[in-house]
């Protein structure tokens, strides 16, 4: 039988939530290992970027990342966030590493062709370093990982923290039964985007474009939801998308995606 | 035989100036493997204090750390500087991982007692975790620290990076024969501080010492140098100061320290 590995994304409000954050962190460092964490910015690089006078430009919930942006995630994502969480787990007991794809080349990446649209330095994950993650976790190391990528020719690249994760779980599955969960502050998808108690507990395909072709799912959760259906297709075991608290309460409702 | 490990140290303008870094970096990543690189911070994070609205105050060549500094240097030794140097090795064929004290644990620092000068969030290096490191180094990835620490209670620390090489070199001496060159402007330890031929290059206690009262050594220089001998002390068997370059350039002048 295959080690089931979990692999948990951490985003949205989440992250500037001081407590919120601190509360999960305990809840992720409880949990057994092989683990492996993904965590996303939050809000935290828009506001250094407006500090800096620098612009930011958004096209269907992506950043675009100019030469500038691209500073400012990389000190926020890779720096402040980044070792915040890797020092809060060590306080908890957990062997936390933290990682960009450049690290050990632990995720290889391009950047995104320009057309149609020119998202700036933004990577495309090519290579996930299944070895190196395996290396890690046979030594209680838990990767933790930051959205920020390279190209291998030395250039680093913003990425994707819900497609970090997603490919994280596709390429580890050859090594173990994986299973990818992501944490924001909702509790799953809504059938009622007002309705907090609305959660769809189960969410398939047919389901799913139903919700898209009425615009009940829209914008930011499209790409978020195409990537899990995209993970149960390429061998992840189980994906979860629910409320950060889902980890320590069991009465916690989320979505469940369905092949 | 032991094998021989490298510590190099880099600081100082070196990390400010593209070109140099570049070449410097070229350098290291044709280095034979086992080594460890520690970089520190240049100018870029008190640029960035000063961009942000934030003072920054110094004592003894030593940045007096407030919260609001600690997260500027978090952003920038651990976020960009630290990734750009990881993504720079790796397109050398380097294998580099990016560190702070948190990383795997790899070094435990402790809160600086705040008298007679209260420093701020200044750790000083308590353990290096020589296990982790060994475990990279015998899967032929390559450290990079940065000069950030963690207490071990969730709390992120400036340490001084001098002192990080120096404390790994020694605690690495137990398995390794270890070499700690600290690399950076200026060809070595100068007789006249105007007159850059003036290189002295074998330094021992007695002339340091009558260096210092002659003022010739003095501020930043002497903390420095006080690292290199503790390091002698302690087991590290070769300590060098001297320029970046000299790790191509083998007519390039430098000063080896003499327990």
């Amino acid at each position: 039988m295959q080690l089931t590995l979990k692999i948990i994304k951490i985003g949205g409000n989440i992250i500037d939530d001081e407590q919120g954050l601190a509360s999960f962190l305990q809840d992720f460092a409880r949990l057994p290992t092989p683990k492996i964490l993904v965590h996303g910015g939050g809000k935290s690089a828009t506001k250094l970027s407006e500090k800096l006078g620098e612009t930011t430009e958004m096209i269907d919930g992506r950043r675009i990342t100019s030469s500038e942006n691209l500073d400012t995630v990389i000190m926020v994502y890779a720096g402040l966030i980044n070792k915040q969480i890797c020092a809060s787990l060590q306080a908890a007991n957990c062997n936390a590493i933290g990682l960009t794809g450049a690290d050990a080349n632990s995720i290889q990446s391009a950047i995104r062709p320009t057309t149609p649209i020119n998202y700036g330095w933004v990577g495309d994950i090519e290579e996930v370093n299944t070895k190196v993650i395996q290396l890690f976790l046979n030594n209680n190391i838990t990767p933790v990982f930051c959205a920020i990528g390279h190209d291998g020719k030395g250039q680093l690249l913003n990425t994707n923290a819900d497609t970090v994760a997603a490919e994280i779980a596709t390429a580890m599955s050859a090594e173990y039964d994986t299973e990818l969960i992501y944490c924001f502050e909702m509790n799953g998808v809504r059938k009622d985007i007002n309705d907090p108690n609305s959660i769809i507990t189960n969410l398939d395909k047919r389901l799913y474009s139903e919700l898209k072709t009425a615009g009940v799912i829209a914008a930011g959760m499209i790409p978020k939801i195409d990537n899990c259906f995209k993970a149960l297709e390429n061998n992840v075991s189980k994906v979860i998308i629910g409320n950060a608290r889902l980890l320590h309460d069991k009465n916690e409702m989320f979505t469940t995606l369905i092949a």
